[in-house]
């Protein structure tokens, strides 16, 4: 059973609960091979902490040794490896040297009386070159061999295959359907070759179709995946397990993984790593060994990558800069870089799991960045959500200070003057009403002060869809340093656009969306604002604490007499979590939800949404910020499903 | 007196030769302040293997403790380091805080007194926001106490200090004006404040303007950098020192250093590092330790990371990979991508370092890649050096499998027709006649399939010129895999345009120049092709062996009976190197040409060209490979000038 710690997108940190006991994810599950031991697996657990391996049960039953062995003492005692073990059918040795001699019944039956923790169906390897016919055949195959496995597993985890080949919709539907079946594990098969071939944005479409069709609630493993090149791209897209035979493989023909490739010993000029293998160890006396010692360290280096990278990739994920991570990661191949520019045709799909706000700034590394799901979440919220201000009455500058130009078009940081007299912010994310402009992503992302052609052209042409959407005329407009400051203080001096009961509209329709302005502010609104800077913290109405607006992203936090004005003035189920009655009175006093006990909840909810508890009959029952997606709170049956802050 | 060992473009490693030995360049010089050691210097020296480290004289000497005991025992002994030390003069204090009370004799005199390697001149540390006129007339007073320290100095060497605030010709003057003076380092000085506010585009036009003035056999120091974030674009700029008190200042207020940029121990969420200094410690353990022990595994983490850094940098100095380093690098935060983006403005310069080839293929990371030297030097050669055969008899395919279409423009690796019947093959570096298509970089470059819209619109600019300057009539396009294979089955089968004949020629143009091929070609040719591949190797002329062609960059490698055709065909100084009569017999028995021997070379050397190297009458002594440009090789007194292959 998995259960989700924390999330970035679809990138999540989760805990499967096994019989060995918990295993965290995103993990590695070294490859061994026990006919040939590189590592030892004892040394895996305990100097390395690999909570998890992977070994091949038709290896093992193909030799009588081992097989008598494991079937007498089990699989961990063979292997001398005290935590989760997962085993492989055999698939990849049909991908390899055609085909095996074994029933998937036999193998699944043989993995389950060894004692393996997860076990593997025998599907078919889906080969890049396939044609489509020959792939939804085999796929078939591997389907009844699953349906045909759950009957067998007994209490041993049972991983169910997505194969598809390289073609999506098969993918995505062989995905779906294994999702409707007894399967604990999901890998996502036959991509090797394409890693091999660095068909790096083939893989990225074979991943996202088969997120696209499984649970949320279930590991993804992707298979054969142990290049630490690859972990953050592939963690981003939602996979939780990776396991590799490279970092014995390569270093059998002294090759090492870096995040930067692959280095062949003999091409090196240099070997600066200092992880724990490589550190006191040059070049020179590394050619000097002996081809197992040698071996045996760069193995060793390997893994430590790995598990570095791995550790790196979480940690991003807890500070919220994954995104950044990848398009940095993405830069060390061509290859990558055309993984990562396919992304942009996801952006969609991303989007349903994009977070309201992240700790990190967003930092622009290049036109790749104008893909990620932020880009078109603010796209779509200010055009469904933004109303501008009724107020016929605006600000102007005593005299323009330039004249609206094409040449000034997209020079980030102007004002443009709408003519109806409110003002955006030229960005690239397109113009921004001042209103918004301290909304995350907005005033918390960094751009390079060169524009180039890309985002300059996007801008524009933001600008251009504004006019169109709108009907607006176009202003002039200004630039220059603090431009937004002196608009800031003419709209206070002036008092006839008040910018801060602009903002707190607003941000309540960005946030919760049309009508909830008009339901939480109905009334004699006061704004309190921090005494050190000049900005709005609380929003009372008639005298009742609403909500407050947090400083770090722009958004509101609800407090129960706010929430009460949003339940009465958008329906249900906007912006709701509604949760068993069995829950109601823990919630009340201000714990949080978990997954198990949520009936409904808003399918726009995204995480870290500001949402409100309910029970069934609409009634109050706390406030707190969303964890998951509707789908994910419905699916999963352990975990948090809003993190509450305050009871009602 | 500096030696340059291996270069690739301004970047270079270097040997720098000083009264306590060799120092090799790039390198760090941690600061240490002898009233608060952080890290103790002999620890820098035996587990670090910082050769050297920097140090204040002013602090030094306005404690009379410290005065005193550096005066009786010496700076080396007060430190207790064995290496290379450098003293700083009190410049950065007048920065800090306004005025010091000493004058630059007496600083001076000082550091040479206590016994530093290296001693600074008392330079006036020129602000970013002041004005040409302030900062012009600061640059005369810091150039006046340069002239004045150079009477003073003794056998100490002197580090004269390039300022000029953000101004690049004040800058470059500056320089230009401290290269004529008798002055051993040149640190890059008042660019602290620019790192401190992330202007690394400004630091990047201050580096490039210092660089061109001053002289190459003197290393350059970029006074106050010290994150490791910066190392590789600024070696990449041909800066050879850093020195950094970071490492500590950091350290103390609890931040670690990470090649992505700085982060706050209260503000992370894991640690995944393994450097020597944070190996076994979690940030749970570093938040309880002692503020001091803190300090100083911070300290030694940030110096880890430092060094490693710098080691990379060296490593991709060795193996050809710089720019793909420096662009990773420059992906870690906008300001870096700035700086990454200005390098475009200096392609210019750049180009006169850049190498013939290198070993490592050129990677597409994004459209700043364009910016590379490597993309104007094909852009010019291939304007000024080609001549498309004179044939008139061309290849038509059957029939052409697609029409010329303004959609397929621009579609890497198709084959566009120009009416007179030669071909070209379509490229990022625009259309590239199939006779060039196997030199450095054109394939030896990797591109991402999905290309940007910048690449396309380049690739469509190029073509618009070719057709432009050449009067080229467009013909038809071909696309597809191995299109470019047809062709060359083609042209063979067909015999009317010898492929072959065409490539030697064009080569040798393309790599000597106008004239070459004529000279090196006249006669009765024979091709020597490899037996397994079927790519030319030898060229022979009359049955003489003239020249060889490399599989790995597509160039010419000569032989004596080429040399002496070019030599009779190409005026000199082309592709010469002249040497003195001293060096003449070393040099035909096969032995390199040192620089203190040359006397002169052709000005448009580059690094790894072909060269002839030839006695005062220009009669050839040998042939070989350049390693320097001319001004180097008249310039260094030390180091090999060109790699001498075969004697004559």
């Amino acid at each position: 059973m998995l259960e989700l710690i924390r999330r970035d997108g679809l990138a999540r940190i989760c805990r499967l609960h096994t019989r060995r006991g918990e295993l965290e994810t995103p993990c590695l599950l070294p490859v061994v091979n026990p006919r040939l031991i590189t590592v030892r697996p004892r040394e895996l657990y305990d100097i390395f902490g690999f909570q998890a391996l992977i070994t091949n049960s038709y290896i093992i039953r193909n030799d009588p040794l081992t097989r008598e062995a494991a079937l007498r003492d089990g699989l961990h005692q063979l292997l001398d490896f005290p935590g989760v073990v997962m085993t492989d059918s055999g698939t990849f040795q049909s991908h390899m040297y055609g085909e095996v001699e074994v029933q998937n019944r036999e193998i699944v039956e043989f993995q389950r009386d060894i004692g393996s923790d997860i076990g593997t169906v025998l599907d078919i390897f889906t080969e890049p070159e396939w044609g489509r016919e020959r792939t939804a055949e085999s796929i078939e195959v591997t389907l009844a061999r699953t349906v045909e496995a759950e009957g067998l597993k007994g209490d041993m985890m049972l991983a169910g295959v997505v194969q598809g080949s390289v073609y999506p919709d098969l993918r995505e539907d062989c995905a779906r359907r294994l999702a409707d079946m007894k399967v604990d594990v999901h890998p996502v098969g036959g991509v090797v070759p394409l890693m091999e071939h660095y068909r790096f944005a083939d893989l990225v479409e074979v991943i996202v179709a088969s997120k696209k069709g499984l649970r949320p609630d279930r590991p993804v493993h992707l298979f054969g995946a142990g290049h630490p090149m690859l972990f953050a791209l592939a963690v981003l897209l939602g996979c939780d397990m990776f396991d590799s035979a490279s970092y014995a493989k390569f270093a059998r023909d002294d090759r090492f993984m870096f995040l930067e490739g692959t280095f062949r010993l003999q091409d090196m000029k240099a070997l600066e790593c200092q992880c724990p293998a490589c550190a006191g160890h040059d070049l020179e006396e590394i050619r000097g060994m002996t081809h197992s010692r040698r071996t045996e360290l760069i193995a060793r280096h390997n893994l430590w990558v790995s598990k570095m990278e791995l550790e790196r990739v979480k940690r991003a994920i807890l500070e919220g800069d994954l995104w950044e991570l990848v398009e940095r990661r993405c830069r060390s191949h061509p290859a990558l870089l055309d993984a990562l520019r396919s992304l942009g045709k996801h952006q969609e799909f991303l989007e349903r799991f994009e977070p309201l706000s992240r700790e990190h700034a967003l930092f622009y590394t290049g036109p790749e960045t104008l893909n990620r799901p932020a880009f078109l979440r603010y796209q779509r919220r200010s055009r469904e959500r933004y109303q501008h201000p009724s107020t016929e009455v605006g600000i102007t500058f005593e005299e323009p200070e330039k004249p609206y130009s094409r040449t000034l078009r997209g020079a980030m940081g102007s004002i443009l003057e709408i003519s109806d007299a409110h003002f955006h912010v030229i960005s690239p994310f397109g113009p921004v009403p001042i209103e918004l402009d301290e909304i995350y992503p907005i005033s918390q992302s960094l751009f390079p002060k060169l524009v180039d052609q890309q985002t300059r052209e996007r801008i524009d042409r933001l600008m251009e869809d504004l006019a169109h959407n709108h009907g607006y005329r176009m202003g002039a407009i200004w630039e220059g340093e603090g431009t937004l400051e002196i608009l800031r203080m003419l709209s206070k001096g002036r008092g006839c656009f008040d910018i801060d009961m602009a903002r707190v509209g607003a941000v309540a329709d960005y946030q919760f969306g049309k009508g909830a302005a008009e339901a939480l502010l109905e009334g004699n609104v006061t704004l309190v604002k921090s005494k050190n800077v000049d900005r709005i913290r609380n929003v009372l109405v008639d005298g009742e604490h609403v909500a407050s607006l947090r400083a770090e992203d722009g958004f509101f936090t609800l407090h129960p007499a706010g929430a009460r004005r949003l339940l009465g003035g958008l329906a249900a189920p906007r912006s709701r979590v509604v949760v068993d009655d069995d829950s109601v009175e823990f919630n009340r006093k201000g714990r949080n939800v978990f997954c198990s006990f949520v009936l409904d909840a808003d399918p726009e909810l995204r995480p870290q949404d500001e949402v409100m508890v309910v029970d069934g009959n609409d009634v109050l029952v706390a406030i707190g910020r969303a964890q998951l997606t509707r789908e994910e709170m419905l699916c999963f049956r352990k975990g948090v499903a809003v993190k509450v802050r305050e009871g009602a």
